[in-house]
């Protein structure tokens, strides 16, 4: 079931392909549509396609599309983004044939910055466990990761250059890691979520992936304004909290070489790095996050668990029970341990830019019943700090292996530019 | 066109008399079908109506409503809140007889909890300031406030004993105030907004309306499982930050006198009152409101704007026109003002309990193609502090005045306890 690489499409080539007439943006889509062709059958990213739709806008559209900072490169959205023209069902046989009445405040973001929307990709059930179709596309007997299985596999499958995901627990990164792409959580509240499907409301973020860091960046700063690029100049030597956690024996043995060689990789090249703890307060918020999550989702999900329960399946029937256990003041709770760790957390990095720590867990695991473990991104999540895949490294079977870029909050910029740092001084080794 | 007042229904007397037997749920109903009957000609406060299926809900499930906390209470919902079994048209001919596919989280909660949702009440457009068809029920001629038109104004017409409402800068305390009920806005993120309308997400915060204090506290408790009631014991008397703010001289000479007559009331009932004027901080907080709303609106609607427009009422145009002016750095900058600002404001009310202050600059306006100016709101909503509306005073033509209790952020039960002090010191003084 080893398949062997696919070539990305980097949409920051791609885009100054078609500034400079190279490409068309009904060109774009022909790339992917290849791809797609090739590989969807096994891969089984999307759970809805618009190929001819979008070649065709493309076409008619493509002098306004051309001078967009997009360009009309084709974008993969996660299938808890609402969608005026295309169906939209959360993962569920509960939204079978559901549409929305309306677009994604990204999704508007996104067509308004030249993007060209392809499809919809395979999410989990509400993006929570219950996993979908999507296979890994470096070893289809793995799973791609979740909840955003389909968004991470068609980057990773090179059919598309940019898609969507969200992360309550860890579902941007882990996927990204897994699947051997870039992967950018931004700072919590700086892309707007409404639209998108709400699992837990102090928790849930947009995300986005690409090819690379640098990809990432882009598309970010191309749909939300932002100064968020870190292609123009080289990405100056960031100070690195290198954090192996609490949890660093959960790690596989690959991981916790991935992350070790990261940093002296990132030694290498000039950045300053420092082992730092996690301090006592902020493991207190890593368990906090579970308290929160489940209160919020059994609040976010109660239609459903009132109304559909028959037609959920059972990982989230199970997830909802539980959340009948947390009661407010627990969950109270759980949010002053928060707040309180945010602030310990800014007072720790005073004199970092970044941390480094595992993506996940390791390697993504055999299997698409589950999609493995977030305990690597819970507390990031929480804390609403920018958090970056960084792809480049892989275990001994080839699979991937992903080490995470941690900003401090509200320096997405800053975060990025680390990441970049680290996927040159990755790439420079081998 | 002046009217009589109305009798108030105030919830937690009928919901007592249900749980004593003395009423039925379906006799709850009636009485609403009777007031309504009676006024919606003239107030004009439904969008949809669902008497007979709320009737015949009361009567088959008459034994399980008697034993929830809610007892069957009949509640509008403002027309922004998702409802799968009714239409949801967020007051804008660009949703005309659009139906969710599922109802807000508070939906299912107040269903949860015993609640029987009776309609749908008028909204402006998408909450801002395009005005729907309610009248206030003291004067025909005035406006009912808004966005929360229909909600205030059926609660003060005596149609219902619960209505929701939702402000994003005003919206839940002055059409409170200018209805004469008790209106209450919780802390920012207490009660989850998933499922209404979002307009701006730093602001948005759903709000109740109710007869008195106690019911809004009450009807709040029922629904969020929170320990909110402040029915069960006399309220102590709060240490009381008089603030007559920056923009006293925008206040007119009633409401000017009413804050001024609840301090002396509040005193001689055994509170203790400071006046303590608005730190510069705090005021630029308050201009910073309008570049957060704006910012955050023009990203909430922009699919309506981009492909909806001219079905969009000329306010609402004109509002996310005017968004378009307003670019990250202006909106990051007046975040940085906000978080500042509620630092300060939770040093500054250290040695209080809450302030007082007014809830809108005066009575209802004539007319009602306008909702009347929230500039006694827009800086409580930003800092996401709770605010109550006290009802009890009025003008020298009857039409009603509220002043505002707004307590420190997370300390809800204290804010509707100090409201309830204000409300009984009032009433003890008439």
């Amino acid at each position: 079931m080893l398949s062997r690489p696919d070539r990305l499409l980097p949409a920051l080539d791609l885009a100054r392909r078609v500034e400079a007439g190279e490409l068309t943006p009904e060109g774009l889509v022909d790339l992917c549509a290849a791809a797609i062709s090739a590989r969807e059958d096994d891969v089984g990213a999307f759970t809805y396609l618009a190929i001819e739709k979008a070649r065709a806008f493309a076409r008619t559209d493509a002098a306004r599309l051309r001078a967009l900072p997009l360009r009309g490169l084709p974008v993969g959205l996660k299938d808890i983004y609402d969608t005026h023209d295309m169906p939209t069902e959360y993962g569920s046989a509960a939204y079978r044939g559901h549409q929305p009445a309306s677009d994604a405040s990204t999704v508007t973001m996104l067509r308004r910055a030249g993007g060209n929307i392809l499809g919809k990709t395979v999410t989990t059930e509400f993006a929570h466990q219950q996993t979908g179709k999507t296979r890994n596309p470096h070893n289809l007997a793995h799973t791609p990761g979740g909840s955003s299985s389909g968004s991470a596999a068609a980057v990773a499958a090179g059919m598309v250059p940019i898609a969507t995901g969200s992360q309550t627990a860890g579902s941007v990164i882990r996927p990204a890691a897994y699947c051997g792409v870039a992967g950018f959580k931004p700072s919590y509240k700086l892309i707007p979520t409404i639209g998108v499907k709400c699992y837990a409301w102090s928790l849930d973020t947009v995300g986005f992936y690409g090819a690379g860091v640098a990809d990432v960046a882009f598309a970010t700063a191309a749909m939300s304004g932002r100064d968020l690029r870190v292609d123009r100049a080289a990405p100056t030597a960031p100070r690195v909290a290198l954090m192996h956690t609490h949890i660093w024996a959960d790690a596989s043995p690959d991981m916790q070489n991935a992350v070790d060689t990261a940093a002296r990789d990132l030694e290498a090249a000039g950045a300053s790095v420092t082992e730092v703890a996690l301090p006592p307060l902020l493991q207190d918020a890593w368990r906090a996050h579970k308290v929160i999550i489940l209160y919020e989702a059994g609040l976010s999900y109660a239609f459903e668990y009132d109304n559909k329960r028959d037609l959920l399946g059972p990982k989230t029937v199970a997830m909802l029970d539980e959340a009948k256990t947390v009661g407010v003041d627990a969950y109270d709770d759980a949010r002053r341990i928060a707040k309180r760790a945010r602030l310990a957390l800014a007072h720790l990095m005073a004199d970092f830019d970044v941390i480094l720590t595992p993506s996940a867990p390791g390697a993504a695991p055999h299997g698409i019943g589950a999609t493995g473990v977030a305990n690597f991104n819970w507390l990031w999540t929480l804390m609403g700090t920018p958090c970056v895949n960084v792809p480049g490294l892989s275990d001994g079977a080839g699979m991937p292996l992903g080490v995470q870029i941690v900003g401090r909050f509200g320096r997405d910029r800053a975060a990025l530019e680390a990441a970049l740092f680290t996927e040159r001084a990755l790439a420079s080794r081998t």
